[in-house]
């Protein structure tokens, strides 16, 4: 019998029982991607609940696992009805949800930082899945690069490198694509629309694509013909891409996620451009795209080996540029290895 | 000033004050796509206090209606301190969030329901983005047919018809896109895989894009060769339309949920492919892909004008075939509006 994740939230958890439906959360413990269903956790291992749709197919996926699979009835009080007590992750729990719970007589208790803790460690398997995304979305942004042309819109672009994440394997995106071109770029969440690309312009990409249901996340920026107005955006570029460089130089096992912020930030002060790095230097990858560690100023994450997390320092001169480059990185016996890795030197197209 | 939707859910909830976040709902309020805000509306208007990377284009974007944007300051409990009530959207707010404004000491009312109501009828600009993001819809798949080669993979055929969706200015999939080849096609949510196509394949394509945040809905079933196998098919395909266009045909502003998921499945009935109908006619569609109305043998919803809708039947025959055709149809004057509309003759391709 092959044991998966669920026995090993069950001994994190501690509670007599435990319940999971959010999608995320039920892709970690099943290792496969469904639109319904529950699983329940107790002392004597775990059912996966799903409808007709993914019946046939969750039985053949999880074959030979500590997982079993049965049909969904419609009444999920019947099937908590011994126990006394129900561990459920309350911070994506809906209140109607949770109420439901309560007026069962259950004892609630909270599964959610079991979940944090072990999805932010990766396995093998995990790794693996995170890379081939990562591999996916470097080829992708190659293979776009001879194909940007003068006239193209944000969209258009957006929708070639997608397409050729997705012909490339990617199940889909991880997020909206964010193309920015000119000052668009100065917007850290800017919208893609229809602006159309001019010579000169600053180009910022943010992508990520998923296979098996782990993401990728990577941004770069690049100039499309030199103007040569862009002084201040090389000289400014030069030093992301050192802040960026840096951290992955000196994070390891062991730093806080606060102090790993503060190896790009304290570089960028010194350079007075730590007013324009406005948000923080990174987030964890996996199954969701924004998920533990946090890499911030005020993060009380620590980073450990087999953590996979975003290193993406940014510069944003309001209505008139951006920069930010990220890569997806992962912590490997003490030292950050990049996941994503296309040439990261300033690229004039 | 232009009123927006945020006075007209203040009036049909009724309370002191209304709070927003969920994604979804703070789109309908603002008219524009953000991933963090709070609307807040009370006697005197309403405010959007969103962060630093949306208050640019949010005051851009409601300049001269009723709604005032302010940045976030971060705390919310000072936002809400004048107030005894608060509505919140009950079935969409997570157990933390509730019990933080029960602990501020508020009343906690429902807004759900208003909002569930109000979105359901499409004012003239939201019919326009759904009619733009069918247009798109049909136009995708008329270009993709051409282009369907033996050997492609169901992903391949995905990635092939998003890109065109988004060449033809979709922002995005309202869903994940389903291609299913062969016995594929009896799943009636089939994850789309390696599989590739052969002569004589049955191909069941589930799919639709955004505009402007509003989605659109469209299923197609047809053969890829005929190799004179598909007799039981063929015949099960005449029935599935037959049902498709009845229930466009007697579809009225007045008539329930219950009655026109009825039309269909007492006519396969009558064909003896009722117990094929695995799952429900149909579900609203606007900024979610599925909203009010339900139409379904349970559903209490009542079809109104200006109300957008799937109308969509299907046949599964387990490990053999399936059938699903699908358009988003608008009730407009009592009458049935097919905005995709692509032909649904079966296609021999």
């Amino acid at each position: 019998m092959t044991f998966t994740n669920a026995s090993k939230i069950y001994r994190a958890v501690g509670a007599e029982a435990v319940l999971t439906e959010s999608s995320d959360l039920r892709r970690y413990l099943t290792g496969f991607s469904t639109s319904f269903g529950y699983v329940i956790s107790d002392k004597n291992g775990s059912v996966f609940y799903t409808d007709a749709r993914y019946l046939e197919s969750a039985k053949a996926a999880l074959n030979g696992t500590e997982i079993s699979v049965k049909e969904y009835g419609g009444n999920l009080t019947e099937l908590l009805k011994d126990y006394k007590e129900i561990a459920v992750p309350v911070s994506r729990t809906l209140y109607p949800e949770y109420e439901k719970l309560k007026n069962l007589g259950l004892n609630v208790v909270d599964s959610s930082a079991a979940f944090d803790e072990a999805m932010a460690l990766k396995d093998g398997c995990e790794l693996d899945n995170i890379k081939k995304a990562c591999a996916i979305t470097d080829k992708a942004f190659n293979d776009l690069l001879p194909r940007i042309k003068e006239g193209a819109s944000e969209n258009e672009i957006a929708a070639e490198l997608e397409y050729l994440m997705r012909r490339y394997g990617a199940s889909g995106t991880s997020f909206d694509t964010i193309v920015a071109f000119g000052k668009n770029s100065s917007v850290p969440h800017h919208e893609t629309g229809a602006d159309k690309l001019k010579f000169g312009d600053i180009v910022l990409i943010d992508f990520g694509c998923k296979v098996n249901g782990y993401c990728s996340d990577c941004t770069r920026t690049f100039l499309f013909g030199d103007d040569k107005k862009h002084g201040a955006f090389k000289a400014a570029y030069d030093k992301v891409l050192t802040a960026h460089m840096l951290v992955k130089e000196r994070v390891t096992d062991g730093i806080s996620g606060k102090a790993a912020d503060a190896i790009a930030r304290d570089y960028l002060k010194e350079h007075n451009l730590d007013k324009q790095f406005t948000h923080s230097l990174g987030h964890g990858i996996g199954i969701n795209v924004h998920e533990k560690p946090y890499l911030s100023p005020k993060s009380e994450n620590v980073l450990k080996n087999g953590m996979v997390f975003s290193d993406e320092p940014g510069v944003y001169f309001e209505g008139d540029f951006g920069i930010r480059i990220e890569d997806t990185i992962a912590l490997v016996d003490g030292k950050a290895v990049s996941l994503t890795d296309s040439d990261k030197k300033l690229k004039i197209i």
